[in-house]
């Protein structure tokens, strides 16, 4: 039997648990009761309210803002291999009944009950990023579960978020079962991809987009296609495989661009792809220069809103490079704007696109939404755990 | 040449309008200098600013909280039969490049530059609906616009909306081309579909949840399906033809529910649905009751929030409807929760879900959203063309 730890709350403070949410603060924790410095880092703990009734268990961060974070409302769980084994199960009967290949993200932290927890799924491969130090101090049981569930080939640390830093985390990519590889190959959407994961963003692919780029392939038969920001050319590789007649993949990083090609020519639309090396902005400033003019733009920037005071900066960014796709949609034509800035909430990006269209005297009819697909849950008392959205817009000249 | 009559709005009231909105309101107007008494319902006008710029054209209901609807940012646009069959074309463009077969909302009202005009499209058969007595005066040219568009075998005007007595018009349901139909005919996400007309809700079928229809078929392969508030059947005959082991339609119109069955005969699924006729609430508290459980639930409810001053009744009424199915779910298993209550914004329909599974000790994955269907298009500026709502969720018992 190991340590019991306790965090007593301060006073009226077990309401947002009570209503739902997994996080406790440093601040509403009653000190002198129980001292925060004596417990330590990655321990379990019983979570009470101000007068002893125990709520639930919490993997402990006692030098974090977030000191604490519910894992369980059974004060007796304990974080064993069974455990960890049982969430993953529960995670993974979502994802069979959701997708038909084993391609997703198979763990997405407190959505699904395992806070600091991310796994994305790349068939025998698992990619793992702990985003605390309490769920690392986990990792050796978490891979074991992990083995026990599935028996990957491959189970690959992938920590090298630059919040880690901050945390005072090392940032590190470790093999943690089989070798390490250099890329991931994966299904979304029936089409095959490469992606980068030494080189690559995140884990590697993003299949947070999936259901967005599923909605868009209705709007790509016979399309000429801009994918701005493409990355490894999800969004314009699969709107070719829907029958898009053209498709230009804009990209600052020629690691993404190559594997545009590569991924396009998985997919036997190779002919029909092109790529334009360079920043957004600047590579669409010319292509307005240049007369272009497409039937479907797709904006997929990366979070121009890192911290809430990047706000004011970060909406003037949307705003600008939302106008410059509107200028390159044809009248009639469609724009899918999306942000991934959990600061920035899904009404102000459509305000954002709307003023941007009314600015250069276009309207705008919002033909679909889409939020993170359904391997990326969201859990409702946690607004950190929503942050993709992608609005589909027809533009017109203003009516 | 028609009579040119202007109103001029008060200092800054332009403002709204060239944000993009189209709905001038009569307190917004300065009325020393353009009376709005002497002006006839109907007609179209220059909307002008307190200075005396035009900012575009409006059809007027002068006697109206809404005195005027802009059509046209064109201060020369008049209200011609080649106006409505351009506008015509635009929707018919958007619809017919997203759907497969003629069974769409051809014309949703602003969104679709057409003030107060929807008309929902049954292949060969129109049912127009007019919102306003002002666009209503322009019934005869609308008609003849979508003749010369469409050429349909039959339009049907079906305006029996309660609201419409308030503005003291007519209630009617007439044939303005072709004889009048006892029902229409329909295809939606793949099955064929009859609904009723004459004594059928709205317009007859519900088009609008489409999209979302689409999203639930992942979740019904296998599945024991529970479809509350089914009318006709949509959700329940598409869930038993996505691979459903069974559906129970509740509803409390006989006549739906003998839709239901025809329905589910018509796509061949009849050997797997049963109808259950009463009121909803009553319904599931049998099915609780009764210990009966299901792994998808569908809650479609009408409108509880019909105007603002319902809001705390309706959401009472959302809460305890959401509580009940809760109930009906297994663990693990679905929960598709909507509302089409203008007054009830997505964020709030959510946070009814989850306080509704807070309460019985249930927790909530969000793993999807869908808004209205494409052919429902949202005007970013009029908040009041997003109305329609729909919340994926898995339950669990509290992790």
């Amino acid at each position: 039997m190991t340590e019991q730890y306790v965090i007593r709350l301060r006073k009226n403070e077990e309401r947002r648990i009570k209503a739902g949410h997994l996080w406790v603060f440093a601040n509403e924790i009653d000190t002198r009761h129980t001292p925060l410095k004596d417990l330590p880092a990655g321990a379990a703990c019983v979570v009470e309210d101000s007068r002893g009734k125990a709520l639930g268990r919490a993997l402990l961060s006692p030098h974090s803002l977030i000191a604490a974070r519910l894992y369980s409302r059974d004060v007796k769980q304990e974080l064993s291999r069974s455990f960890f084994k049982k969430r993953i199960e529960q995670a993974l009967a979502l994802r069979e009944q959701l997708f038909d290949t084993p391609c997703y993200r198979l763990i997405f932290g407190e959505a699904d009950g395992l806070p600091g927890l991310v796994v994305d799924r790349f068939a025998d491969v698992l990619v793992v990023q702990t985003g605390s130090g309490a769920m690392e101090a986990h990792l050796d049981t978490i891979v074991s579960a992990l083995d026990a569930v599935l028996s990957p080939s491959h189970i690959i640390a992938k920590n090298e978020a630059a919040a880690r830093q901050i945390e005072g985390m090392e940032r590190y990519t470790r093999a943690l079962k089989g070798e390490l590889l250099d890329e991931v190959s994966l299904s979304e959407n029936g089409g095959n991809f490469v992606a980068p994961l030494a080189e690559g963003q995140k884990t590697g692919w993003f299949y947070d987009h999936r259901a967005a780029r599923l909605k868009m392939q209705r709007l790509a038969g016979g399309a000429r296609v801009l994918d701005v920001f493409s990355y490894c050319g999800g969004w314009g590789v699969q709107s070719a495989m829907a029958g898009a007649e053209s498709v230009t993949c804009v990209d600052a990083s020629q690691t993404a661009l190559e594997y545009v090609h590569r991924n396009a020519e998985l997919n036997g639309v190779a002919d029909r792809i092109s790529s334009l090396h360079g920043d957004a902005f600047a590579a669409m400033k010319q292509l307005i220069a240049d007369g272009e003019k497409y039937d479907l733009v797709v904006l997929d920037p990366p979070a121009f809103i890192k911290r809430k005071k990047d706000f004011k900066n970060g909406l003037a960014g949307y705003h600008a490079i939302n106008e410059l796709a509107m200028r390159l949609v044809k009248p009639g034509g469609f724009l899918v704007s999306a942000s991934c800035s959990m600061h920035m909430p899904a009404d102000r990006l459509l305000e954002v696109i709307h003023s941007s269209a009314r600015h250069i005297d276009r309207s705008v009819q919002v033909i679909g939404y889409e939020g993170q697909a359904a391997d990326h849950p969201v859990h409702p008392a946690i607004a950190e755990t929503a942050y993709l959205k992608s609005w589909f817009c027809r533009v017109q000249f203003s009516l």
